[in-house]
């Protein structure tokens, strides 16, 4: 199956303060390549997100035990798509990947991330990967250990850049603190949840790291979960799956975003479809787009299940110039969470 | 005036990771001394803070536009108090200690810093100061400037130690970064507010900077200006500060707080009456031991405006013994606001 | 032979300041695997502790001649355990592993270090060791040479960590000084004698360390060669290992504990049967569960020779909750060699 | 008073890897000067001190609250001495030179070490002393702290060298760490007790520092507070300093050494005459020659009250000589208190 015709060009962006280039929009793992989404449709989807321009195809040792892994990398093999073509990550700390048996099988200790990407290049059949990622902070392990252990798998050729995820903006300069002092390499990029209804941590707590250390974001999440595509503004169907109390996946959001700003969301969501409409676009490109617009972000990173979601994502690369400084301001009033700005100085 | 007899002995606790000792309880010059507090009052108080055993005074050059650095130095040499058994700090940023033109009067740039010292150390009529803060960060200044003009500030021996105030714990990471990068001094101290109804900086957002950079705090507001001595438990009488719409101060709170939360916290507070009353210690003394309960406390800043605060102030050093874990306990489901702890390592 | 029912669940720790954790009880090769005990029971020993969730194997190349690292890797590719579900160690400096020639085939320098670690995965069949110790001190070789090979050792793959075993306070902090200087990884553990009747050096002589360097202990001999599980309460047996004069061990232990010191022991440990009893467990179960009461031991290493002896050590790791602070204190009276704590100020 | 004729020329010994040079012998303040001894007596002891050649005259603001330091200033003016001519030290932690208030009067903080050197020149009335030394550790304050702060010292021309005063040998390694990872400069010389009675820790705790960082050593108590001069050979007499049960310093010292060893060191220091006899000397100058034997030891500071003892003291210089290899072996085998000497290499 060949990409629509007419499709816009994909765009490409420095990882932060790195040489490195990546798609404004990527396609990650998360919780479905190798988990339940069937195999044969993941490889359409990669297959689908490369003829677009997407290069970046980012995973972690802790999705689907692995298997998500496992399944990118027969993707990469099955299509014979040129290793230099291709910017891969992976991340390390959590996870069953190792089985079960966690105890040094997770964590950010020297011991786990040398023996966790070793088994992540086996199980994506590569010899490297361009991006490994700190999953999350381990508060148990020195931030020295890490940063040492991420240079040793620098160094000894099985990543080209390290980074974070779903740390703290404190935890990120002293990170840059051990490197700087060590004369290592520090951490170039975060990935953080970053979309509309999530916008603190990335406009507000990581406001210094942009200058200070040249931090790029990989956002996750940036329709979160399907909401900001307006599927909701009428309502949760019941058939569908954040309608199904039953789903797992579903329980455990629940659980994490808590019942009632959900609904909240929901509401703001629907506010937000005049808008969209008078772009002329659909609700979820706006919302990528959205996102796009903030230069801090080298890529936003979707989850497709179909091959037409990643065709219908790409919509938004040329959507960022409709969104004009009062678009942007129409916006933030009905989302009423822009995070104020830092004050530079005092008098 | 002598003070009562029977007053509890001081306690002196390390400042962070450094040798100085600074009493427990220690005595601010914020919005009083030099300000709206008569000078013979501001006499009085801090001879009453010396006879009771604190050792630590704390002033600013933003505070009452330098009068308040001035009226401090005029009660040391009043009262001959020799130099080493003090421990004076004052803090470098803003105000208008050196007049209406702000630019270059401000700020944390290497140029304002070495005046600002200056000019305060002769307000103070001191040859240097223990401790000398940053006064707010300066997001136009690099870190690594500032930095450098308080090590320089060190090395002339014109303070001995430097420290932060209200500052992102990202940004004290930052200026350990520098320190650590270039061999100099980083900042020992950071002086932000903490009492039971703002629990947030110190107990979650700074819980890294404990063991990672030794970080000490000189913690300001620990009665949150007065509403935790359970005075306003029937309510604001009109005829109080805190009622009188007019009062500047009393509006710039009410716009910095927020109106709502004032009401909320008040009511709160009263809640807390009967936990005061069973350990037979007043409410203020139940708040700031609960502040002193804090092992990385290492001085509560207190504001008083007659001898007899500073004298009632010393009773929450044998009070804190009272806090055990069920009382505190108790306090935390009144307050509804402990932070919930970091996560350590996710398996 | 599976492990007896109702075993209690094995604890973790951390390794000093690192991100390794080590179960709280050990199996070590001292004196026994590949040596005097047959191989099928040492196979056996390392099957029981496996079983019972002991995941750190000591070795060193000096022990029974470089065959207690043989056995070991020989049971670890038995079971098929994984790799990364153990940690494994091993010593450089002596034993006569590589021949009767000890020139160059010993001490701490380069060559021998980097040839030394190298047979040593050669004879366990590994690619690498997480653990790599410098066995004693040798003070015929520079520090900056030890800490650079073994720096070389952890880049080039070959172990995750190092430390020391018998080393000085001091030799350990000069380590640390050219670990830092050279922006190098310093030693993380120590494999130091530790149990009730050789305290001073855990307990005094490493005191800054713990907090200094992040010092983490692996200790050895945590029943002092079987004299703490009572077994001599009575005198020593003519027929017993102890009792026999011709025994080339005992002879070397004679000459290295003083034959006075190790009867006056003999006779004290018979005093801690009362206590024994009146917590109900045995009193190898007492000497172990009071070495693990120290919170800077990471792990005791046990030299088990029967699984029975591997299953009732566990038993230590429940009992330490039973050694509250006044039963520290009774042990401490009968054993009379607590070493005085350091005077912290001296006014 | 001129000293007699014929006394043996002053040797001089450069002080650790240092530049500079003390006489072996030296004077020192400790419980003498600006206390019980008379100010005359003082005076005329330091006078024929460095008459007989001695150029390094030891002080501490710990001793006699900060009068010995002022009575020796007086001599050093009385006199008209050339300051570079000598070597004057002075130490900071203890004592109450400052007053009673001993909260950041004593310790080795940043603050205590500078306000206690300024305060310790002007008692002196000197601009600088040569060493300056920290005055036993202070475990409460980073040894980072204190050895800027002794830079600073330096730096500001206080002072020519640091060095400590009864510090383990790890606490120095600590401090070399420090100095060296910071660029600073480490402390040259430490001042521990030593003489035949007391040998460990420099013989053997420091063993490997003297090479490691070029320490020197000025020793104290030479003569073990006069029990080495034989004095007491044939008992102690009631109506001696030691014998009197009264005296707090001897009821001190009592208290510090223990009343069986003190008896059991006098038997041995008995048995010592007949090698004194034999080598045509006195006990009080085999004891001190025995010192000077010991190449690391580059000056012993001995506490006259009378300027004999001084004109006395220099005549160990020459006895060096007489203690050969021989004479050696038999005061060890008569002390029995030699330390093992350090394994070097294990095989």
């Amino acid at each position: 199956m060949a990409p629509p015709e007419g499709l816009p060009k994909m765009e490409y962006r420095f990882l932060g303060r790195s040489g490195l280039q990546v798609s404004a929009i990527s396609l990650g793992g998360w919780l479905t390549y190798g988990g339940h989404v069937e195999n044969e449709n993941t490889f359409a989807c990669m297959k689908a997100a490369y003829d677009v321009g997407i290069n970046f195809f980012d995973c972690a040792e802790g999705y689907a035990g692995g298997e998500s892994e496992r399944i990118m990398g027969e993707a990469i093999k099955k299509y014979g798509w040129k290793r230099n073509d291709l910017v891969v990550s992976t991340k390390i700390n959590w996870g069953k990947a190792n089985g079960e048996n966690v105890v040094n099988n997770c964590g950010l200790s020297r011991k786990h991330i040398i023996e966790g990407v070793n088994a992540s290049l086996e199980r994506l059949g590569l010899e490297y990967v361009d991006l490994i990622y700190a999953h999350r902070p381990d508060r148990n392990t020195p931030i020295e250990e890490t940063v040492r252990a991420f240079n040793h798998v620098i160094n000894t050729g099985k990543a080209f850049y390290w980074g974070t995820s779903e740390w703290n903006a404190d935890e990120i300069a002293t990170a840059w603190r051990y490197a700087d002092k060590l004369g290592l390499i520090g951490p170039v990029m975060e990935q953080p949840e970053y979309n509309m209804l999530a916008r603190a941590k990335v406009e507000k707590e990581f406001e210094h790291l942009y200058e200070e250390t040249g931090l790029g974001l990989t956002i996750f999440s940036p329709l979160k979960i399907g909401i900001l595509t307006g599927k909701y503004n009428d309502g949760i169907p019941k058939d569908s799956r954040l309608g199904s109390s039953n789903d797992a996946f579903v329980q455990g959001m629940n659980k994490r975003v808590g019942d009632d700003s959900w609904k909240k969301n929901i509401e703001v969501v629907a506010k937000l479809k005049p808008i969209a409409d008078k772009l002329e676009i659909s609700q979820a490109t706006l919302a990528m787009a959205w996102v796009l617009s903030n230069k801090n972000i080298s890529s936003a990173i979707t989850g497709a299940s179909r091959p037409e979601q990643v065709y219908d994502s790409v919509k938004a690369i040329p959507a960022v110039k409709k969104l004009t400084p009062e678009i942007l301001n129409e916006i933030d009033e009905i989302l009423g969470n822009k995070p104020a700005a830092m004050t530079r100085r005092f008098m």
